[in-house]
């Protein structure tokens, strides 16, 4: 793409952005060339860093006349490579756009630009009282750009719903340039189509968000988690989809097959729990509100239904540093099984009910292949993270045979009225899979919807849609 | 359209749906010409009700190929139009789909074909202690797809969310007459464009619902009702805001005027309340939840900022009668106010705080314009109905003078960071205002999504888009 090397585009992005934003050294683009999926690198051709809409506005109006790709980038923790610069280009990193605009503690809203971190957000508003329970295991590190663009979920979805349900409006930059909202502030909403919900999830493909005004609750005061071992992984999966039926919402379901608690003590050295020889999984379990009695009914009637499905003995965590070290230790199971292999990680959601037929698919499908999965997730929701690691597989067969147990595994998946990716969003490595999930005409829909938005194809191009 | 005329159509659409079910008699086609909105009647000029998906297909690609308009007709309970066939041709009622498929208890999930009314899928997944929140007025007479298809809300979304909260997957018929499901029956879903929110809320100009799956979730156990009375209208409002603020979030926050009141008490004869003359308003508060002593806790917080407000003598509903009676009392509101008056209702909303400022322009703008409202509705979501009533005003100011007046409405609206519906869809009657809550840009945008779907136009054609 020679375009890419004009020295007049250069120039115009340097005029657009000041020229202290505007990177073409090889160190940083190969920091923004990479995110969390795999050990995939496929660096922009130069990092822009706007700090205003305007400017990305300006950017993308210069990809559009120039006709050069435009990855929007947030914090690089993705897990399914939607920030990738596949095609080279413009990077264009929203790291720069990072404040909290406004919390309106009247109307339980904050604004937000892009580049915050979920966490620092999380924070914010808990000074305040107040609660944004989108969670994911990356909140310390990513940011709401990247959570809007992917969907992203975390623990707390079962109870409180996904990014997506947070969202009350968003500013964007079209691939024309043009500046519009999506929607309005109101938590109704029943004007015109829901481009809000549509730009959700879109992973960068039809615009790019420069502000976002998210829904906030009161924050819930107490909270109680326990830690739920099992003999039998079947029985724990069974046990997830008993306590919603025993009319008991609770605000995380977490699934953690036997490996993934183990690597993961190894891996976090300062929690320590004693884990019987002979446990297979784990459930973590939190129920939250505002009132302690109720609370601990919520947490008897759930200990009734744990021990008819055969738990082992329950740990419950006393003091916040150990519910703090129970969360650490959840969190980090991804960054633990990648520091022990090569890995690949699918996210498969399924109806709730089907887990343990789930779980025990992919187990087959691994050992017909040849290959040892570790699994955990969020199980309140069906979402199961399969962590397929590498361990003795040859290079060839990781290249070459493991896809069609991939695609098994997402067939499986879909058989069971599930879905590809639960939360992860299909970016660039599930993209190969999108067939097994649509049909052509779904498909061929969601390709003319995206030409609607972006007729020269400049957005964020090869993500996605196959 | 004399091709509707056409007696290969006709025979056509016979053969589809056999000749039981295609209707050009004059009662059938005035009966299903007119919804709840004003007086308004626009028949179809044939009626078609089809019994299966197989058979709305059919329909759907017989307008297509001989090009006529083409109204989907739920039960007819609509506040802006969206069912009215207003360029005539057919209108596909979905009366005959009304079967509950499948209630999936061990997923919380149902089936549903579009023609199931809204009450009898409530009362029968609360007989296995499930709850389907969305909860409209007209609950007992509307159906389920005409919730999807303007994106229903209700007093219970406050705490639960609208329709589109509890929507997984819909099937549809597309214009082109072919037949996709939207997504996956997955609580989670970063797969691809959200086409499942796309088509929510689009008013059947995008394709026809012919199934839906729904989220469930467990049946609260227990409820406490009050009705608050204000000397101060203004107060109210300010209430609402402060009960949020305190940390509570309540399963209902209704506000009525008390002419609402006054008319209504008037209109249902099987609910006395006395009204002492000074009240100007009353807010009308639910909580729910599974523990009664939580329960009572939240009414004490609720009547700590109530008093503060300077509210009057609460009334606690005792009983379930006393539940169900003001319950009855606030849904026939709209039907008093229409019993009493020719009138026409905006549903306005902003944000939540916003709604004393809303009120009190409105009411402003009536003085001005010389017309009496009576406004009601979703407090806690900021939804304000604003009944416009047409008393002594004569019919030109009516047609010509008030629609100015309903643009100011609108106008304050938007400018308080809300919308002109929150809940009762754009149809025919708001379409002439989308320019007030809509940039050409946006407007644009969703004109180009209808074409991907529509190419031909024959999908209730007239609506929402202006």
């Amino acid at each position: 793409m020679p375009e890419l090397l004009s020295p007049a585009f250069i120039e115009a992005l340097r005029e657009a952005v000041t020229a202290d934003h505007v990177h073409r050294d090889h160190e940083r683009r190969t920091a923004y060339g990479h995110d969390e999926t795999e050990d995939l690198s496929f660096p922009p051709d130069v990092v822009v860093r706007p700090r205003t809409t305007a400017e990305v506005a300006a950017v993308v109006r210069l990809c559009g006349q120039y006709q050069v790709p435009i990855t929007p980038i947030g914090a690089r923790t993705g897990l399914s490579g939607g920030a990738l610069s596949v095609h080279g280009g413009v990077g264009l990193a929203l790291d720069r756009m990072n404040t909290i605009l406004d919390i309106d503690e009247r109307n339980l809203q904050v604004t937000v630009e892009p580049g915050v971190i979920t966490q620092m957000l999380q924070e914010a508003v808990a000074a305040k009282q107040l609660y944004y329970a989108p969670d994911p295991s990356s909140r310390g590190s990513c940011t709401i750009g990247g959570n809007l663009a992917e969907n992203a979920g975390g623990p707390r979805a079962v109870k409180y719903g996904v990014t997506r349900d947070f969202v009350l409006n968003l500013e964007v930059v079209l691939p024309s340039g043009e500046v519009m909202w999506t929607g309005a502030n109101t938590l109704k909403n029943a004007t015109g189509y829901d481009l809000t919900r549509l730009i959700v999830g879109s992973e960068g493909t039809l615009a790019i968000i420069t502000k976002a005004v998210l829904r906030l609750i009161p924050l819930p005061r107490e909270n109680r988690l326990m830690l739920v071992p099992f003999r039998n992984a079947r029985k724990a999966c069974e046990a997830v989809s008993a306590v919603f039926r025993a009319g008991i919402t609770p605000s995380a379901m977490e699934f953690m097959e036997r490996d993934a608690i183990d690597w993961t003590l190894k891996y976090v050295t300062d929690v320590t729990i004693a884990v019987p020889h002979d446990v297979q999984a784990h459930l973590l379990v939190e129920v939250d509100g505002n009132d302690p009695d109720a609370l601990m009914k919520d947490c008897e009637a759930i200990m009734t239904v744990m021990e008819a499905h055969e738990c082992g003995e329950v740990l419950f965590a006393e003091t916040t540093l150990e519910k703090d070290g129970l969360w650490r230790m959840r969190r980090r199971v991804g960054e633990a099984v990648k520091s022990n292999s090569v890995y690949k990680e699918e996210d498969t959601v399924v109806p709730r009910y089907e887990l343990p037929r789930l779980l025990e698919g992919v187990k087959e499908i691994g050992n017909r292949h040849g290959f040892r999965s570790v699994c955990y997730g969020h199980a309140g929701d069906g979402n199961l993270h399969v962590n397929i690691i590498k361990g003795e597989l040859s290079d060839h067969a990781w290249e070459h045979e493991l896809p069609k147990a991939i695609r098994e595994i997402f067939e499986l998946t879909v058989s069971l009225g599930g879905t590809i990716s639960g939360e992860h969003g299909i970016g660039l490595v599930q993209r190969p899979y999108m067939d097994i999930a649509f049909s052509p005409v779904q498909l061929d829909l969601m390709r003319r919807i995206k030409q609607v938005f972006d007729p020269k194809g400049i957005m964020n191009p090869g993500k996605v849609l196959p």
